[in-house]
């Protein structure tokens, strides 16, 4: 056995480096930045929470299998919280009496689920949480639409790269008991078997129907549903269909942003209407980026006030593959602008000088730490993605002068403290 | 017993809710920005580590008492950090063989320990950490005190608000040994007496010096030491006093940022030489802000490499506080710039096109979800923070016409959509 611990992170968790951590950053400031153009405001919460809050409404397999939970030394249970919604949701009912609705709110966790790691799924990960409080008009459903196609746009993916699959658990129910003739009490067990429809094959699928109890013949009106959701619903009574969220939003110009997929059910228990997922289109990876929906009485678990609750969360693992499929991933941003060199010990007090003046500029600077060859000190700084250095040496630092070379070009001149910042801003110009 | 679950966060740690998120997002962002600039590079690492990496070099005191620990379904024991060196340290080693040293990193975590709450201590708190790998040249001490100056000063922090006390622990060490005349074998122990030194009574001192076997001279000699540090290192042999790297760094231009003093030992067992705290000048509120030091040995708990460490964290706590008793706290930025207001829901579709021009345009826009009188809406756009409003009403609306209201002049006028945005502009100037 080494002697030595291992430098790998826990399975399951990533280490991000730089140039990693990089894209990440950019791809999530890209999401901040339309998420605030619409209004939405960043809070945060704890990554410890009481474990009751995800026991009633989280799903089954979250809290039997993939809750990571701990006890502290004052005998409390807490958890590593693998998902947002209950912790927003207690936030908003402990401050409900100061907040005016609607509430508009973002946030960027890290959640953790003890779940086996696979490409797309890992035990901690990084996700923007959006969630609008306190309004039931189907307007909220419109502004979500909007809102995500503009997400999606900002980070360049095209709309031809997602799409949209949006269902009405309100909407569902009445299909699968008006059209398919499902008994109430097997409404939900249908429903699960919908949530697998695309994950085992045709004979479980029949199977699974006749444990629940259904006919051959209802089993081939559940299969038409599926296939046609759209021409099912016009078989509904027009006062069912208009009870359902989604018929309204789908009469807005929204509309061409979805389309009605009855497959669309999702885990969570605390769904009650609208909910949907975005799909990549690649063929080769057609997988669920992200989802949510509507869950008009998770606020109730805090409080007697009813707020309803609109929303989704976004994972780092899931989208930052989709980028990278659809080559749409940024560019790492990890590199300095300048090096500025000393060429003996005795400057370095004014290379620092120098470096501070490009610093007060806005630009990423540095300086070497120890005294080498000025040929390798260049080549070092080109390196580290420099576009310019600025040479310190003893000639010119008497007549307080500096040389600067254009490392691309291979030109230097000599300038002054008082120049060097529009010096080296002629060979980097400001974004 | 209530028949709702608690809407607090769990002890110890907290909620940030919009207006309080917004302070410490624009705090953290200016010392990204300063970091940035001096080149470091952000990073992440796991939130759960394995528990060997704190056991042998964390304080006894953290993995003892305040280290919260699980043991995952595969049996693996894991802790919540409690701080980011480890596994820094941990991520260096791991990729050494890829990076070119020196190598500038920061990061930003969540770190837990198990306290007892109260002022400026909770379970849960956000730190900025960095650290430089790979020299043992003190211009890296420098830099630090220069970075630290800018980070302060990027919080509006002047430097008669705060003083950076500097110690080294070889220094020290000859200091205890030549001046005082303490064993070798009790320099750790003498050490940790001045680590209390300013915490408890000088009967309590002089007793626990007696304990250690020191004489009354010897007591007496190390309070000199403590009064006047620099008058103490005068007295020593000048080729002993050069070993220190402190030494060299008080005969640069960063001297006048520092002060030499004794009593900087902190706990973490892993510091080998330079050692500081910044501290708070206001006298109502002494506190130590942030510190750190060198740390020379711990990448060798991962590998056979021996890589020198420098680094420092600072807490979201401690600067938060400092910021609010200078009256440095950023003003929350949570308001909306301008909202749409459709005066009838057939307007709905027109507004939300009004609102994406804005978007577009950078403003920070939203739309009510349902419709109530123009008064009121108006009011509330007000209380959001709004600058102006646009109106989209009906009569407008056929001649594709809109109204723009600036909300402090009550003025208003009719305008286009392609000429919204400069509409707004003319009330909402760009930053």
């Amino acid at each position: 056995m080494s002697e030595y611990l291992s430098t790998e992170p826990y399975r399951g968790t990533r280490d991000f480096l730089p140039d990693e951590m990089s894209v990440r950053t950019q791809v999530f400031h890209r999401l901040y930045e339309v998420l605030e153009r619409y209004g939405y405001q960043r809070y945060d919460g704890p990554q410890l929470e009481p474990v009751e809050i995800y026991e009633s409404k989280s799903s089954q397999e979250i809290v039997n299998q993939q809750l990571y939970t701990l006890t502290d030394h004052g005998g409390r249970r807490l958890a590593l919280r693998p998902e947002m919604t209950p912790s927003v949701a207690r936030m908003i009912a402990g401050n409900a009496g100061s907040l005016t609705f609607p509430v508009r709110w973002y946030s960027h966790p890290n959640c953790h689920r003890y779940e086996r790691p696979q490409r797309g799924r890992v035990r901690e990960h990084w996700q923007i949480n959006v969630d609008l409080f306190g309004s039931s008009s189907t307007a909220v459903e419109v502004e979500f639409l909007e809102l995500i196609h503009d997400m999606m746009a900002s980070l360049g993916a095209s709309t031809d790269m997602w799409r949209l699959r949006v269902s009405d658990r309100v909407l569902l129910d009445a299909l699968l008991t008006h059209i398919v003739g499902v008994p109430h009490d097997k409404v939900r067990e249908t429903a699960n078997l919908l949530d697998r429809w695309e994950k085992v094959s045709a004979d479980t699928l029949a199977e699974s129907a006749t444990e629940i109890g259904l006919s051959e013949e209802q089993f081939a009106r559940l299969a038409e549903v599926v296939k046609d959701g759209r021409a099912a619903i016009e078989e509904l009574p027009v006062e069912v269909r208009n009870q359902s969220r989604l018929m309204q939003v789908l009469d807005t110009s929204a509309a061409e942003l979805i389309e009605f997929d009855p497959l669309i059910v999702r885990g969570f228990d605390y769904y009650t209407s609208t909910v949907f997922e975005v799909f990549d289109t690649d063929p080769s990876n057609r997988r669920s980026l992200f989802g949510g929906g509507r869950y008009d009485n998770l606020v109730g678990l805090f409080s007697n006030k009813e707020i309803p609750g609109f929303g989704f969360g976004m994972g780092d693992v899931t989208i930052i593959d989709f980028l990278d499929t659809h080559g749409l991933l940024p560019r790492p941003r990890t590199d300095v602008d300048v090096v500025v060199i000393p060429t003996a010990e005795q400057l370095f007090d004014p290379a620092r000088r120098a470096a501070r003046v490009l610093r007060d500029a806005g630009l990423r600077v540095t300086t070497p730490l120890d005294t080498r060859k000025l040929g390798k000190e260049i080549q070092r700084a080109d390196k580290a993605g420099a576009r310019a250095v600025v040479i310190v040496g003893p000639d010119d630092w008497v007549s307080e002068l500096v040389t600067v070379r254009d490392l691309a070009s291979g030109e230097q001149h000599q300038t002054t403290l008082h120049a060097l910042d529009s010096s080296v801003r002629a060979i980097i110009p400001s974004e």
